[in-house]
This record gives structure tokens, sequence and C-alpha cells, in this order.
């Protein structure tokens, strides 16, 4: 199964660090929603609606893995689907250095989203169009340090 | 082994939502923030030296249960450490209604926090203190739903 | 012309420093929105309703006096109404520590909060509850160091 | 006194939006932020240096002037120098629609920025360097609606 995964630029802003003058552990969350924002929209053509109407994140899973400071270069996230299930997806990330940058890794991030059905307040199946093109965009999960697969 | 775990109490702010009307997912990790910094203080003593000069997070893990919307009573956060190891512990959080406003549980999560010596930038060990009193203080891991152990 | 103006407590949050290490001068305007919207929910009786639908901020003005670190201690913003018009209203803040804190003051602003009509997405007239409560409450315009009245 | 005002795109994040779909008045702020830090460190030209060891916000006024909803296109805040002190300086901002995407304007803004000694933790006096090089790009205070200058 191979893939070429979404890279999405996301600019930083001074206020992604905290008191330490790091990029703050909890913005980076921040910056993977901005980019699964675009590459979902980019995947799914569809993607205004689908993102405002029909999905919903389940689960995030992140390691950190080098400190990141505020620079006016943005980062890097190579987004891409893994498990594809009949009602929600996994995505996988990686937070870069752009290559004309350099070729640091700060992250590794996976989330799981849930196709929901806003007006009937519910979970929806995925459709078979939404379900056929993020299998065909599905890659490896990520691989976590901590975690065996 | 048995635990209690440390209860802290969190005021939501109106900003937590976002577009959608609900507490955005990415501010669960904030409200994680403050209750993991009272209770880490309130756990170790010396716990405001700790937390400035020596305690890092490399890793978060979320699942979202329900959907929270602002509201004036705090959510409760418990939490708890599970694993001790010699440079590092995991914490345990479940996000939930206080006992006088309600029943719901939002969201559990797991963070790795590494014991880090900033003058040095580098790794450093758990003191035998501060091991002893998380060792003491340690419970189950979270039961996340999707993750069998 | 006198008053007593609402206070409200607002909790701080360790994210609200900046790199600096001090409450960042932006994060002040989100502990005056909590602030604003208690005391609006506190004043109008209706206020869920008001402040959902129907009122909308169109200025802002601050000055900042001292700075302010991340305690465990809320702050205490008092906060009244000042110019009250058919349509609109000011509201006077004061940011300081609780009494049993110390007496420092933080921050000295003013907000104008429009009438708003969300359905008919244009500004409405205030009622001529909301108008007569406001005025009954109504004190001296906040006393700003750079500005003459 | 004419000038040109320096231009700075600053990116959007689908969380500036609030609860009511809109980009949050205090949001405005942290755009602001981010064009003050590129337009002073270019001006400056030991930009990096005066901000993180030299300017504090003592002041902020803004306007808002209409709603704006979050898109993938930046807005653009053309952000120049007005009155510059021994000690001090006001930048006046104006946030608009990038050339390209249209024409409105969304809000008008001033803040005063006072020099700073961090080491000796007290004002400082500009340099002969930085209060020449601001006056020469100075231009008019920003025309509040609401104020009379």
């Amino acid at each position: 199964m191979s893939h070429t995964p979404h890279s999405v630029d996301v600019a930083l802003r001074w206020s992604d660090m905290d008191a330490y003058g790091h990029v703050n552990n909890v913005q980076y969350l921040r910056l993977l929603e901005d980019a699964r924002i675009v590459a979902v929209a980019d995947w799914l053509g569809e993607g205004d609606r689908l993102l405002k109407a029909g999905l919903i994140v389940s689960r995030h899973e992140i390691e950190y893995l080098a400190a990141l400071t505020f620079r006016h270069a943005p980062v890097r996230v190579d987004i891409w689907p893994t498990r594809v299930t009949a009602a929600s997806f996994d995505l996988a990330y990686e937070v870069r250095d752009p290559a004309e940058v350099g070729e640091q890794l700060y992250a590794r991030a996976e989330s799981t989203l849930v196709a929901y059905d806003l007006e009937a307040a519910r979970p929806r199946r995925l459709s078979a169009h939404e379900r056929a093109r993020l299998q065909d965009l599905a890659g490896e999960p990520v691989a976590f340090r901590w975690r065996p697969r």
C-alpha cells in the first residue's frame, strides 16, 4: 500500500508559544486542525459541506519529537488517511520543516474522524464516494515510537 | 492497585466553543493542562519548581465521548498517575460533570510526562521522592474504548 | 451618578501567559469576555437569550497598568454600564486582584455593545426593559490615563 | 504627512471563529499581533531583538466594521506608525481583504507600544535610530468612527 501524503503548510503564530518559549503542545493540535480542513476539502471535493455538516473528531493521539520555536516559516503537515471503515476513518500526520527550511520532524499524530449527520444528530455512514476516495489515498498508519503495531 | 483520583474543577470559557457551538476538541487539552498543573503541584509539593523547571509533555491521547456546551458550572477532571518509570510517568484523566451537576463523562485521556533538566537541556531521572510519591498514587491506566490493553 | 460595579472573578489559565511569562495583552480581552457574559446575564435576566441572540461588540479600548503572572487565584473584573443609547451601551471594566489577594489594578477597559437582531441580521433597538435596567446600573465612564474626558 | 502603510497578510485559522460562526472580536487582536511582529521587524531591522527585548503593549483600541468568516484567503493588515515620542509610539491598523479578494474593511485599530528595558525592568527611551525610522514612516492616526480627533 503506497500513498502520497497531502502536504499543507500552516503558518505559526507568535502566540502559539507558551511561557517556556516553545510552541505549546496543545497548539500542535490547532495546527493539525487547519491542515485537516484543507486536506479533507481537497480530497472530497465537497469538502466544505462535509466539514461543516458531517465529521466529528472522536480521538487524537500525538507524540512530540522536538521543540519548535516561532519563526516566520510555516510548518509542513503531511497528512493522509489510513484505516477507512463504513462510518469513520483515521488520519495520520507528520509535522515537519518544509523542505526548503530543514529536515526536522516535530510530531506524529493520528485522529479518528466519524461521519456525522448533523441534522439527525447521529453517526452516519460514509458515502460510497467518500469511502472510495479515502481508500484510494490511504497509506500506512503513523509509526508511533511508543506503541507497537 | 487502588487509587483515589485527584479531582480538579476547571472553569469553562465561552471561547472554548467553536463554530459548531460545542467545546472544541483541542480545548479539552487546555482543560487537561490546567488540571495537570494543579494536580502535580499538589502531589509533589515542590510542584511549582517541578512544573516550571522540569516536566515536558511527550505524548497525548484522548477520546471524546459526548459533546460539551459552555455553561457556568466547571468540568471536573479526575486525574491520576499510572505507569511510573525512572524518567517519566503517565497520567490518566477523565473529564466529567461535577457530582452536583450530573453524571456525564465527556472524555478520557492519557499523557506521558518526561522529567527534564531545563538547565542542561536534556532528560533527567525522576528523584526518589518524586517516584515514590507518584507510585503511591498510581492507579489503573485509563480504559480507552478503541484500544485493548 | 453612583453605581455598584458588578464583580466577576475569572480564573486564569496557565496558557494565558505568552513567551514573556506574563498574561498576554490579548488574553485580557478574553477575561473581559467571560466577565461580560456573566454580568449581562445577571443584569438582564433574560441574559442568555440576549447574549446568544442579540449583542455584538463594536468597539474595545483597553489600557494595561501592570504585568500579571499566572496564579491559582482568579482576577476580579469590576464591570458596569456607562453610556446607554437607544441601540447600544458602553461597559466599563477594571481588572484587579480580589480583595483577599491584593490591591493591584491591572487594566482598565471599555467596550461598546450594539443590540442586534440576529434573525433579521441588522441592528435593533434596546427594549424599554433593557434600557431601564442598564440606566439604573450605569456609572461613570472608566478614567483612562491617556485620554481626557 | 504621507505614508505607505506596511501590508502584512495574516492567515486565518478555523478556530478564530466563535460559536456565532464569525471570527471572534478578540481574535482580531491576535491577527494584529502577528502583523505587528512582522512590520516592526521589517522597519527596525534589529526587529527580533527589539520585539523580544524591548517593546510592551500599553494600550489597544479597536472598532469592528464588518463580520468576517473563516476562509482560506488571508486578511491583509495595513499597519503604520503614527505618533512617535521619546519612549513610545502608536501604531495604526486597518484589517481588510487583500486586493485580489475584495474591498471589505473589517476593522480599524490603534496600539501604543512602550520601549522597555527588560533587564532593568523599566521603561527606556527609544534609540535615535528607532525614532528616526519610525518618524520617517509615520502617517495619520487611524480615523475611528466614534471618536473625533
